[in-house]
């Protein structure tokens, strides 16, 4: 399939979702997501070979919260491994919300949840909580291929104000001892990592990398390391949508991971990473234009993975 | 890769297992399934083109057990539709036991544990439990290509006298209004269909019709709706391997349904079918070498749908 | 305080009740239950001396229901004492519904949850059904001090035909190797024991021998075992009105049981048995006006428990 | 019964569980609690006509611990009434643990596990902390009718140091709305609470007051409201003892509740008061000599409940 008819089925896909425009809402739990047009929306696809094809709202810079946790849990395996990531996270689905406490056990359940990306997060290594931050924003930096990625403070700020739910987490892990070190710093890492701030086109890039096998889309180079890319993607597509994964999956089936502030992250493997943006979510926290999009481009583009017709590349 | 290619790969694998010969335990909770050799090992493959290799004890038939939840999901589905099966059973891993009724609510959790595989059975149209299991008799066999598929008695009696807490289950189905009609009639077809009995061959094939999207591999008829494949795909990849379905994505990467028989059936889209028995089994209720063969040819036959490097046909 | 006063307080009770005679649903799930007249209101209080009053409805007869679970689980201890009795049912509340099986795991969490009843029916000693059957109903003569209890066998034939979810209990148990011998012959007497049949009168009579430590109010003869009542009134206590037995602790203050046939037994040790019949229930499935009169009687009689300051005879 | 034959029974319970004396362990997550002496063993008993006996160790200070959720619910209940409280807690038992937030839903399920107790101090009047404080420590040394209970700074700052999962629920109930104001002051006032010292005597006398049905021993003054009082003993009776208050019920038989310092109160309403202290604790929190001494003086004294044979006075 060339870009000219890709770009066809994505514009009609985009089209055919416009009556979910006001469907949905915008998350309120952190005040400053709500001060955004509840109506945007922008999608971009990257191909292996590194192009992208972008529409709408494209160059409106967004929160990328809960995705941040794709992130969180590669650097956790790639500075600590497997072994010991998965002594502290689980790999199952679980049925409870995001921000429950419930599924933390010996362990978190999976590192999908709030929970899970905590304790992620408390292990990604560095110095002060800044040194690490750098570290998590030089990666999206260079995952994306774009210096232009930012730390929205206005987001982070309003978040730090209002996050008790997830303070209580990190004093839970802390109390079971699934985290090390100081609770308040790690949470303030993880709320950081939740306020970058990057546009459809940037975080579709970062789905072509794992789509790439981790490999640039650039210059070839491994940029994230094959085994942790399998393992991060075949989680996404195991617990990557909350509560309805399983749902999502034989809807849209290809890995993929939302985030509250309205972004969804699809990877679809040895062909393409696909991001859309709109802000109305569903009672998940997912957002409802973008999984109807994502399920249109997965029919017309024949991205479902459990269909294996046309298995060739674009 | 031609087939001499995948045949060494496949024997490396097998001998590379062999020190699992004696690990885990036969299931005992069926007397009759103890009635086995516990060391037998036989592993079939069967490419969408239609050809198979078979290896080891290929031609011991074993009960199908668990993987009739797979033929009672596409039955269900090809008899009643998604959304009446869908109102019954749920698309969510569950962190329960498949034996469970804990995740059973205003339906269940998902139709491969045993209280969803009773609720799909009972969505299986016809006249009475002869002529039910009859045409679920003809389906495994038009499936397989083989006629000689069988209905394994003893092991049917044996599971009859010990099922009270599949029993336990249907009443409590009936009670909750899920499934309709006779529990005891229910409950029988729902055992019987765990009692076919045929080959890791036959199995094989069976696989290698839902890799080629629902087609016959000999004359390209559908068989089974594209749509039912894709959804019985997505299932078995995000609940069928039970309580340890991601960890099993993250080490084979392929749709997968395991039977307490010993049995394992994978299915990787757009290239083939692959089917191991080995009785032993871990704590889990899943093969122990049939899990290790399928992990090490995910990787030598690089079938991991997670990494997109090589995703051309075989 | 003399019976002349008791008397005009328990009316007064009645009265204040009124207000409530057309609120609760009675229940449903035994279709024979409902052919009764919902608006009936009978009471009855016995105390230690023998002396009985009564009032209103006196004279109906109604199923005992899950009043015949104190039954089981007296006759039970005698019959295996409390060691073999707790190590099958524990002794705690749980927040689960009556007909739950969540809350069995090695054991059954208390007597008088379905579960649990059904496991203490199972260690009431006899030879057939017919036999343990007539020594229950024997019991119940004896301690009612009447042998004008009966088998109302409508009722019986009622739930039998509707009781899938206690058939489903009953294979859960014996899959949990919790109960022994044969579910359905378990199930039979359980439900046999629900549907004994007697007054007010007959019931109060019953309150008063538990009330007097186990001795009968004619001759002083120990028809209990002075420790099996007071294992079985301390668990009325705790677990005796479901998940609302705390709450119905603080308004009312002392033991009590009730049944889905609208009956409520009290007891206050030391001084009285008592017993309304009122077939509205709540969701809960305890008698609206029944709690309503007997939180009354509570304070104008002195009855709670935890205030010591009249705890003189009466 | 006169006091010579009660400080016999006593003397006796004492000696017979001498055995004990090593039996259990220390609580150990606060780090202070391990500075005392293990074999320690106190006791008193206080009559509602104001007499004491005290045996053993009975001049040693321990910290109150979870006793003070008594004290917790008692002031909550007086300073917002039974309707606000019962808003934020429940009354029902529950199989948690008493540091779990898994029974926290729209209320909490008691007062008696921490989430419950750190809710009820949010109900307690006052400006700062330290001014809510001194109302507490004023109620306890009015009920205790000493002005001798101190404030163990030690063990308040062990416990901060060490108090994660505290401090977790707190956020949690913050997050649930169930608690208003600042958490961490809420958090402060419930350890200091719990970091109350006093000694056996002081606590008899507490719990003398309330078997008097709050009344002063000393002038009858009503120092606590009978339906506080009321209420406050039905949820110790029901919920006092953690996960085995059921069991605790059978074997002794009346209102109790325990500390990890090693001590327990019991209530007998219109008797006694009654307190031990022995540091060993069993699994569930509660001192194992501490136990044994009561369950044998519930017989010896006839003080339980639920046999009603000797309701007289002492």
């Amino acid at each position: 399939m060339d870009l000219v008819e890709i770009e066809q089925k994505l514009k009609a896909a985009v089209k055919d979702s416009e009556f979910l425009k006001k469907e949905g809402e915008v998350a309120s739990y952190i005040p400053e997501l709500e001060n955004v047009d509840k109506d945007n929306f922008g999608m971009a696809l990257t191909t292996v070979k590194g192009q992208t094809l972008a529409f709408g709202d494209e160059k409106i810079k967004f929160s990328i919260q809960s995705i941040s946790k794709v992130i969180n849990l590669i650097m956790a395996l790639e500075d600590f491994g497997p072994e010991k990531v998965f002594s502290k996270v689980g790999t199952e689905a679980t049925a409870y919300k995001f921000n429950s406490l419930i599924p933390i056990d010996e362990k978190v359940v999976n590192p999908f949840i709030n929970a899970g990306a905590i304790t992620t997060a408390s292990l990604i290594k560095g110095g002060d909580v800044e040194e690490r931050f750098n570290r998590v924003l030089a990666k999206v930096r260079e995952l994306s291929g774009s210096e232009d990625v930012i730390f929205l403070e206005e987001v982070y700020n309003s978040e730090m104000k209002t996050t008790d739910r997830n303070r209580s987490i990190a004093y839970y892990l802390k109390s079971k001892e699934i985290i090390e070190g100081d609770s308040e710093e790690i949470l303030d890492l993880y709320v950081r990592n939740c306020s970058i701030g990057l546009n459809v086109r940037q975080l579709s890039e970062i789905g072509g990398v794992l789509a790439n096998g981790g490999r640039s889309l650039k210059d070839g180079r491994q940029l994230i390391d094959k085994n942790v890319v399998k393992t991060t993607l075949s989680l996404m597509s195991t617990c990557g949508m909350y509560e309805e994964s399983g749902r999502y999956s034989i809807e849209v089936g290809f890995p993929s991971k939302s985030g509250v502030g309205g972004a969804i992250i699809g990877i679809v493997p040895g062909k393409c990473g696909v991001c859309t943006y709109s802000p109305r979510l569903d009672k998940f926290g997912n957002s409802v234009r973008g999984k109807k999009v994502l399920a249109e481009i997965s029919e017309t583009l024949n991205l479902n993975m459990f269909i294996g017709g046309n298995n060739g590349n674009f």
